[in-house]
C-alpha cells in the first residue's frame, strides 16, 4: 500500500473542500452572520496548514496507485471529507455533538439527505448553505473532481474511477479518465445553472434556488426549509424539481451522448427506458389512489404523485406532502420504489435500475433453463449481450444489499426502535434516500437515535454510496494480505 | 404435454388424500361428532367416484412424464389438494367462505400455519385433526408419497423429485427415486412416533400429542389450541417441541446418513453447521435481552428464546409467548431469521440456510476478485466445490424471492393494510412461516384480509413452498411454446 501517496490525495481533496468553504463564508459575510465566519475559517486554515506542510514535505514523492490503494483511497476520502465537513456545524455550536455533525455531513456527502436537525430554519443561512453544498460536492463531484485534479500531481488512476463510478458499468467516453471527469463535471455544472435559473423564474430567491438545486441534482434531499419542497406551493416549482430529480437519476453519460447527437444510443438504452417506465407506472397508480378525495383535481394528484415517486425512485428524499398519511397502496408503491433507486452513472443511490432489470431478465432465463436444461440463453442490455460474470456479480450485489438491509435493521432495533422504523431506516440510509416510514417519516428526523446508531448509519450511508464492495473489501482478510 | 397422464397422477394423489380423511372420520366417530361425519364422507365419496371412473377409462394409458409435465403436475397437485382438502371446512359449515377454507388448507398443505380461524377451540376436534393432518401430509409427504406410488401406475419420473425436492440439491441416496421416497417417508414416520410418545410422556393426550407432532415435523404451526404451544406450561413439552422443530429443519437425507453411520458426512456438512450456529447465536442474544426482567430466570429466558428462534428459523410459526411484546432487538433478530428458513431437503421453508451460506461466500469471493481480478476463486460447501451455474441460480433465486416479497407487500397494501403488516405478511406467507408482526402477530390471524388478498396469499404460499421457479415457470411464454 502506498500510504504516502494515498494521504497526499486525501489531503488534496480536503484542500478542495476547504476551497469550497469560501462559498458559505461569502454567504455569512453577505448575510451579516459574523458569528459564523470563524466556524468556516478555522477548518479552512487547519486543512491548509496540515495539507500544505505535508505536500511540501512529500513533494518529491510520485508514483501510481494500485487497485488496493484505489479502494482504500475512496473510502478514506469520504471519511475525511465528512470528518472535516462536519467541523463548521460543531465549531459554530449549532450542532454541539460531533456524532450528529458527522452524521449530517456524511448524509450530505453521500447525498442521502437524512437529517438530525429538529428545527432547520433556526440555523444560520450560511451553515444551511454549506449543508446543501455538501450534497452538490458529494453527488457527482468530490471524487470526479479529484480525478480531474490528481494528474496535476502526477497521480493517474483509472482504478479510482473504477472503484468510484456509481453503478456497474463505466463506458469509456474518452480514453483519458481526467477528460471523462471534466465532461461529466461540465454537464453537472450546466444542469445546475439551468435548474437555478428555472427556480428563480418560479419566484425563488438565488439562495433558495441554489440550495434546492444542490439537493435536486445530487439526489440529496437537504432543504433549508422545514417543510422541504412543500414550502413552495407553486406547481411550476414542483414540476421543475420533479423533472430535475428525474434528470439527475439518469446516467450522466447519456447527456454526453445527447450532446454528441447520438440519439440512437439513448433510444436503445434499456436502463433509461425501464427507469422512465417505472416512474410513469408508479406515478399513475399513486395519482389514481390519491384522486379518491386526497387532492382536489386529478392534475393535483398527478403532481403530488409524480413528485414523490421521482423523489423516492431517484433516492432524493424531498417531500411536498406527508406521504405517511397517504393510503396504504400509495405507501406500498413508494416502499417498493425504495428498493430500486436511480440509474448507474447518475447521482441516485439504491440498487440501481440496471441491476434490477438484469436480475429480472436473469430470473426469466433461469426458468428457460428449467424447461430446456441444455439451452444457451444470454441477457441483452441496450442491444448487447451481458457477460455471465457481470450478471453474476450483479445478483451477488443485490443479495449483499438485502443482507446489509437486514443487518442494519437489526442494529437499529438494538436501540429499542420499532420494526417499521428499523426496517425503513435501513432502506433509507443504505439506499441514500433520507426519509422513510415510521419514526423517520417525511416530517420526522434522525435526531432521536442513540449516538452509536448514528455512527453506524453514517457508515452504512457511506457503504451504500460507494456501492458496498468498495468499502467492504477493506474488511476482508484478503485485502490486507501482501 | 401429456395431460391425460398428469390428470391421472393428480387423481391418484386425491385418492391418497381421501384415504387419509379416514383419520379425522375416526376422530369424529370416537368423539361422537356425528355432524362431522358427512363433511368427510362427501368429499371422500366424490373423489373416489371421479378418480375411479377416470382411472378405469384411462387404464390403458401408460407413458412417461416430461420435465414440463413434471412442473405442471406439481403445481396442479398442490392446487387440487388444497381445493379438495378445503371441502370438510365448508361442507361442515364451520368455515362457510370457500376462500377462507382454501386459504386454511393451502396454509396446511404448504406447512405455513397461517390461519383465518378467530376462535380455534370452538371447532370440532375432528376438523382440527384434519387441519393438522394437512400439515403432516404436506410437509414432507404428498409428493414424496406420490413418487413412491406412481411407479405402480407405470409412471416413472425423476423430474418430479427434481421439481419438488425442497432446496437446491438432491443427493441421490439410491439410484431409484421411489426407494429414496420410501426411506425419507420411514424417517418421517419414525420421528412422528418418537415425538408423539415424548409429548404423551410430557402429559399430553394422544390427540394433542399427534396434532402438535404434525405441526412440528411439518414445520407447519397449526395448533388446536388458541394459545398455540403456550397452552402447555410444561418446560419439558416446550423443549421437546423446540428440539423436534430444529430436527424437522434439518435435511432429511442427513438422518439417512446417520442411520448408515456416516458421521463424517454429517460433521463436514456446511449447512447443518451454519443452521445450528445461527440458532445458537440467535437464541443466546434473545435470551440475554429477555433476561432483563422479562422472565424470572435465565433458564426461562433461554427456553422462550430457544423456542421462538427455532419456530421462526424453521418457519414453523408456533408461539409460547406474544413475541410482538418483546424488546425491539429480540423482534429484530426474529425478523432477520424470517429471511433465512430451514435447510434444503427439510420440511422448513424460506430461502434456506444453504442458499444464504452460498451467497455470503459468493459475496466474499466477489471482493477477492476486486483485489485479484485475474484470480480463480471457487465456493466450497461440505468440502466440495460448487459449480458456477449452481451459485448463479442460487443468487438468482434469492433475488427473485426478495422481488416477490416486495410484490406481495404491495398487493397486500392495496387492501389498505399498514406497511408493517403488509411487509411481514409477505415474509410470513412466501416463507411459509405463518405469524409475523403487526396485525398478523403471534396472537392474531389472517381473517381480516379481503378475499382477493386471501386468494393471492394462498398462491404465494404455494409459490414459496414449491421453490418459486416450479410455479412461476408455468407463467412464462417459453413454457407454453411447443
Amino acid at each position: 500500500m502506498n500510504l504516502v501517496l494515498v494521504a497526499k490525495v486525501v489531503l488534496v481533496l480536503l484542500l478542495v473542500i476547504a476551497a469550497f468553504m469560501v462559498a458559505p463564508l461569502l454567504v455569512a459575510i453577505i448575510y451579516g452572520e459574523t458569528a459564523m465566519i470563524s466556524a468556516f475559517l478555522i477548518p479552512m486554515a487547519g486543512v491548509m496548514l496540515v495539507a500544505g506542510l505535508y505536500l511540501l514535505l512529500t513533494r518529491g514523492v510520485r508514483g501510481s496507485l494500485s487497485t488496493k490503494d484505489g479502494f482504500f483511497l475512496v473510502t478514506m476520502s469520504w471519511l475525511f471529507a465528512a470528518g472535516v465537513g462536519a467541523l463548521p456545524f460543531t465549531i459554530s455550536g449549532w450542532v454541539p455533538s460531533y456524532a450528529d455533525a458527522f452524521f449530517e455531513t456524511m448524509s450530505g456527502f453521500t447525498t442521502t439527505g437524512a437529517t438530525i436537525l429538529t428545527d432547520i430554519e433556526s440555523l444560520p443561512d450560511s451553515l444551511l448553505f454549506w449543508r446543501s453544498l455538501t450534497h452538490w460536492l458529494g453527488g457527482m463531484g468530490i471524487i470526479v473532481l479529484t480525478v480531474a485534479i490528481l494528474p496535476l500531481l502526477g497521480v493517474g488512476g483509472y482504478q479510482i474511477m473504477k472503484a468510484e463510478a456509481p453503478g456497474p458499468s463505466v463506458d469509456r467516453l474518452t480514453p483519458k479518465i481526467t477528460q471523462t471527469a471534466k465532461i461529466l463535471w461540465f454537464i453537472y455544472l450546466g444542469l445546475t445553472v439551468l435548474e437555478t435559473v428555472l427556480l428563480m423564474l418560479g419566484g425563488l430567491s438565488l439562495y433558495d434556488a441554489l440550495t434546492h438545486t444542490f439537493g435536486t441534482l445530487a439526489t440529496g434531499g437537504f432543504s433549508p426549509k422545514a417543510a422541504s419542497v412543500g414550502h413552495y406551493s407553486s406547481p411550476f416549482v414542483q414540476w421543475v424539481i420533479t423533472a430535475f430529480m428525474m434528470g439527475a437519476g439518469i446516467n450522466f453519460i447519456l447527456y454526453y451522448r445527447l450532446l454528441m447527437g447520438e440519439f440512437r444510443l439513448i433510444r436503445q438504452n434499456t436502463e433509461v427506458k425501464a427507469y422512465l417506465g417505472i416512474f410513469l407506472v408508479a406515478t399513475l397508480i399513486i395519482a389514481l389512489v390519491l384522486n379518491r378525495g386526497y387532492y382536489a383535481t386529478f392534475g393535483e394528484s398527478l403532481r403530488y404523485a409524480g413528485f414523490q415517486a421521482a423523489s423516492i425512485l431517484t433516492t432524493t428524499g424531498y417531500a411536498t406532502a406527508d406521504f405517511a398519511l397517504w393510503p396504504a397502496l400509495a405507501q406500498g408503491i413508494l416502499f417498493a420504489l425504495m428498493f430500486i433507486g436511480g440509474s448507474a452513472g447518475s447521482t441516485g443511490g439504491g440498487i440501481k435500475v440496471v441491476r434490477i432489470v438484469t436480475i429480472i431478465k436473469q430470473g426469466f432465463n433461469e426458468m428457460r433453463y428449467l424447461i430446456h436444461p441444455r439451452g444457451v440463453f444470454s441477457i441483452r442490455l441496450s442491444g448487447s449481450p451481458v457477460r455471465k460474470d457481470v450478471v453474476y456479480s450483479i445478483t451477488g450485489f443485490a443479495f449483499l444489499y438485502i443482507f446489509l438491509l437486514v443487518v442494519t435493521a437489526v442494529v437499529v432495533s438494538t436501540g429499542g426502535h420499532d420494526l417499521l422504523t428499523s426496517m425503513t431506516t435501513a432502506l433509507a440510509t443504505l439506499g441514500n434516500i433520507g426519509p422513510g416510514f415510521g419514526r423517520i417519516g417525511p416530517v420526522e428526523n434522525y435526531a432521536f437515535f442513540q449516538d452509536y446508531i448514528k455512527w453506524f448509519l453514517s457508515f452504512i450511508m457511506m457503504v451504500g454510496r460507494l456501492e458496498i464492495y468498495t468499502v467492504l473489501v477493506l474488511i476482508t482478510p484478503a485485502f490486507w494480505k501482501r
